[in-house]
């Protein structure tokens, strides 16, 4: 298998030029994210994502997991590789200090947790469903609760889950039937969830399930869930795992890709009920899940850029190393590499600008989060909150993973017939990719959430707050010297005005038909997402450029490539974003006029 | 596994409005292929594919194919369906007469093609594999070589294969190293080839190798490349198979998808030589490969269309059945089946008109095939094979195949996280669909094609030919009663132009620099693909509409909705078309501005 190599220069570009990362090193809490710790802290994820995580991914793959008497056994080397993981220290790092955690920008750890998926998807689905569980204890668990499991769930000692699905209620959450009966001081709850990542593994001593589930009295509908942490083996006075619940795996599923995660069915309370602890308050469970959505949906379309990037390395590499056919512009008698060929260039360099372009925008609406939660101004929080974190979290988990997938696709590509036999790996990306546009709340639960509650409920203000924005970045690329910034601005320009004559549509449309905006909320929300990242890799080639202009801050080619791939980024991906407003605003009308029954 | 329904009704209108059966089936040698000869074709082959091969494709997926000392196993109930297949007669459709064929037009044929692809992409690349070696031997093979091996391959009583990569020879053929040693009256062979599809296999007894080697002194390249039939067992003189020759099946692939179809490594003369028998002359090997591409590419486009059709057919079952949330416009207090949501109709549509467009695009470049080899008139006969047939065949093969893919993986996605688990059979879908841009030449290929040999060496005339036409359309059109025609007029007009803009882009770009070209030409195939499936859209409108201004032909709501999915394909789709010839005219320029070792 090809290695991977953490692209740490890109990263760091990405959080010092476009997501603010020296202004989140200001703010209080944050003081320990200096420059130096965040470039040590960023090397040594690389070599564990490098030498450790990466190599296992394919073993994974192919190895999968195995259940036997309700014990699920993970592929040979991942238990070792999560006990290094936590070991070194990695599971603290977002986390509160106060239970352990180490309290670093989300930003960063965004950035690090690209690394971990990028290595290997199926591993970093463990510490990413454990961050859900831990922010939802960190905000709602009583002060017992937190006492009891955060610091085991912060070290990685203990592993939490997320137990949301069930076989009738999916993208419906509210349609959810696990039922929980008080029982004293706890309740006891039975039901059958699915879809629980790492609901079942070796890799610690203690799983926390987070529950939803429904009281006998409770209202119909989503008001009516509650939230409860369900322990495997229940702690004992001294903190330590106890006695085992009445819960088990009963089945792991057979998935197309990120086979070394198991994905289990979860049976709760076949002898009597399993022992669970309310979080918060009854029926406000679907309230409390808000509160970890943002960071999750924003951590899965970091697996899209995740998965892009290992694509872009694996294929970039076949391409320098496979030799086949002679250049069209007759420049070699020989057969050379087949990034010589300008049609694999164009997929190369197209793979690389999407890329690039994901990173940015995720990157961007991670260090929204951190300026949402801890800018010392409630102005400027409220501002991050609703206009930037609230507004693109939709964006980012749709956006890049649709273009993970794409990117995964255009991997294969490059390998010809070679990406299509398994041993390769390329087809592993384009399988593992494929779960990221469907959880977490499906991309088109996405584009319903970004039209519906960020967009239309808050009358477009969030969406005209980022576009003036943009066009201050507009006035100041056409202001600019040389051919590349000025034609930059030009393109966003165009876009810019898409944009906003896309969201009068969206307004106007609404007022029409309750029914019209939502047929427009894929291609709109394709929209949003193409024209930002443009916009932020334009303002990455004007910080390049000033870069350049400074003589000798950085490295020269590193930079001219940035401008180099942001006029790509303009002059070929985004006009697919302008052809998706246009899908929106003239085809819309045309998604329902088919009947139902004339399908 | 949900049902396969072969979409008849939606096959004959494009037989019928586009692809001018009525005028094939007046062409010397089609006189048997009457309206009522194909529409008793259709429904019996639409009986066997859902009856007989769609029930295998899952089970052929899961157990897939086993080597055990050089022999293979094919999957339960493969062999058997295949000899239902050749009972039947559906082996010697499309060919000649004089060998035992029942020369039927190939627009029919790929039409039937597409049915035993939805059901069973794997088992039906037996049969297209062979359908190239045939048409070899119909042009190229002695009148000896016809006699003993053509009846068997008709019938499918034998089954022939393609043998033309070597590991070091994929897209660049010419690079073949294998060996032919003159021998007698036969040559010696001795070589490995890779990727051969059904290279061994356990439906018959014997298996007809067309390979392709290289005599001692033949000129490097491909200038110096023969081609040999190679039998596994060498026939007698009854013509029955006899002594087993000196090859060998050495391994099979493990691939993403087509997992019932073994892909063999063919191991060449390890004992000495296998026998091979030269077809024509030395060194024209290559040459005689081309009378067969077009026709295998079409197939392969074809699958793009089949695998599309299955995708849409699943997708829709699963969105009338999954009920799941309340409907937006508050039409109903309880939740609904899915497909009443905007979101989700949307993607439905897409997949639809996609799936509609494709097929009209393939079965009218397979009409051009019939009209290039059978049309009275020479004139009309070169008209179809150069303006048509050989400007169409790449942009059938990549676009089809791409759409396949984005479709398949569309239909994944309507069924949520269903879809992501094997059992549900989307994931199949979408693996198999994915060899179809890379195999019988990759997609990139077929853009070099595209520009280089069909629209520069030809400087442009096939496509002005093409556009032409267009705007013939256009014109009709614009002039029409009511709303939905004169609006996919004006959209056509738009369309029409960005394609004569390109084309002159084109032009210009390869007096300019030799490498710009192929740095454009997969948008400019894009656009190209998505306007000429657009404008047989727009012709298949007037068509319906025509007949539902007759009154009473046909049924009102099919044809209703054929002039819905047009409309809905112009509004929605046509702009992403438009979008690729900007990317091309703009970007293409940047695909090689970034440095081979900035990467």
């Amino acid at each position: 298998m090809p290695d991977y190599h953490a692209p740490i220069e890109d990263m760091r570009f990405v959080l010092n030029e476009l997501a603010g990362l020296q202004d989140i090193a200001q703010m209080p809490g944050f003081e320990e994210a200096t420059p130096d710790v965040v470039d040590a802290i960023l090397d040594e994820a690389g070599k564990l994502a490098g030498e450790v995580l990466a190599p296992l991914n394919h073993i994974g793959d192919r190895q999968g997991c195995v259940l036997e008497n309700g014990v699920v056994r993970t592929p040979e080397g991942f238990k070792d590789a999560y006990r290094q993981y936590v070991q070194s220290g990695w599971n603290a790092l977002p986390f509160e200090p106060e239970f352990g955690g180490q309290g670093l920008p989300w930003v960063v750890a965004q950035a690090i947790q690209e690394m971990w998926n990028s290595a290997n998807m199926s591993f970093a689905l463990c510490p990413l469903l454990n961050v859900g569980a831990v922010e939802l204890l960190q905000v709602h668990g009583s002060p017992d609760q937190q006492a009891t499991y955060l610091p085991k769930m912060v070290s990685g000692e203990w592993t939490g889950t997320m137990n949301l699905t069930e076989p009738q209620a999916g993208s419906d959450v509210g349609a959810a039937k696990t039922r929980a009966v008080k029982d004293g001081e706890a309740y006891r709850i039975t039901g059958q969830k699915i879809y629980i990542t790492y609901g079942e593994h070796d890799f610690t001593d203690n799983i926390v399930h987070m529950v939803l589930a429904r009281t006998p009295d409770a209202p119909a509908g989503t008001k009516g869930i509650s939230l409860f942490i369900v322990p495997k083996y229940l702690p004992k006075e001294d903190g330590s795992a106890g006695e085992r619940n009445d819960l088990r795996c009963v089945s792991i599923e057979h998935k197309l890709g990120i086979n070394a995660s198991p994905t289990c069915t979860m049976a709760y309370g076949d002898n009597g009920g399993a022992v669970g602890f309310l979080v918060g308050e009854e029926n406000r469970g679907i309230e409390y899940m808000f509160t970890m959505m943002n960071n999750a949906r924003l951590s899965v379309g970091v697996q899209g850029v995740a998965i892009a990037e290992r694509a872009y390395q694996q294929a970039l590499a076949y391409a320098r190393e496979r030799v086949q056919g002679r250049p069209v512009d007759g420049s070699s008698k020989q057969a050379v590499p087949i990034i010589r060929h300008p049609d694999v260039r164009r997929t190369l360099m197209t793979m690389r600008a999407r890329t690039e372009a994901a990173r940015a925008l995720a990157y961007v609406t991670a260090g929204a989060l951190d300026h949402a939660r801890r800018h010392p101004d409630e102005a400027v929080r409220r501002d991050h909150q609703i206009n930037r974190l609230e507004l693109l979290t939709p964006v980012v988990k749709a956006w890049c993973t649709d273009l993970g997938c794409e990117v995964a696709s255009q991997g294969m590509q490059v390998h010809g017939g070679m990406g299509f036999i398994e041993e390769t790996g390329a087809a592993q990306h384009y399988r593992d990719a494929r779960i990221t546009p469907i959880y977490e709340g499906t991309n088109g639960i996405q584009a319903m959430d970004l039209i519906g509650r960020k967009v239309l409920r808050r009358k477009a203000e969030p969406v005209r707050d980022l576009t003036a924005d943009m066009k201050q970045t507009v006035e100041r690329l056409r202001g600019a010297n040389g051919e590349d910034l000025p034609a930059l601005g030009a393109g966003l320009k165009e876009a810019v005005e898409t944009v906003e004559k896309a969201t009068d549509w969206l307004m106007e449309a609404e007022a029409r038909d309750p029914a019209e905006p939502g047929a427009g909320a894929a291609p709109y929300l394709d929209m949003l997402g193409g024209v930002t990242a443009g916009w932020l890799m334009a303002r990455g080639a004007e910080a390049a450029a000033r870069r350049l202009a400074e003589n000798g801050v950085g490295d020269q080619r590193f930079l001219r490539a940035k401008i180099v791939t942001a006029r790509y980024y303009a002059d070929n991906l985004l006009p697919h974003a302008l052809a998706s407003a246009n899908s929106a605003m003239k085809g819309s009308k045309g998604v329902l006029a088919l009947d139902e029954d004339a399908f």
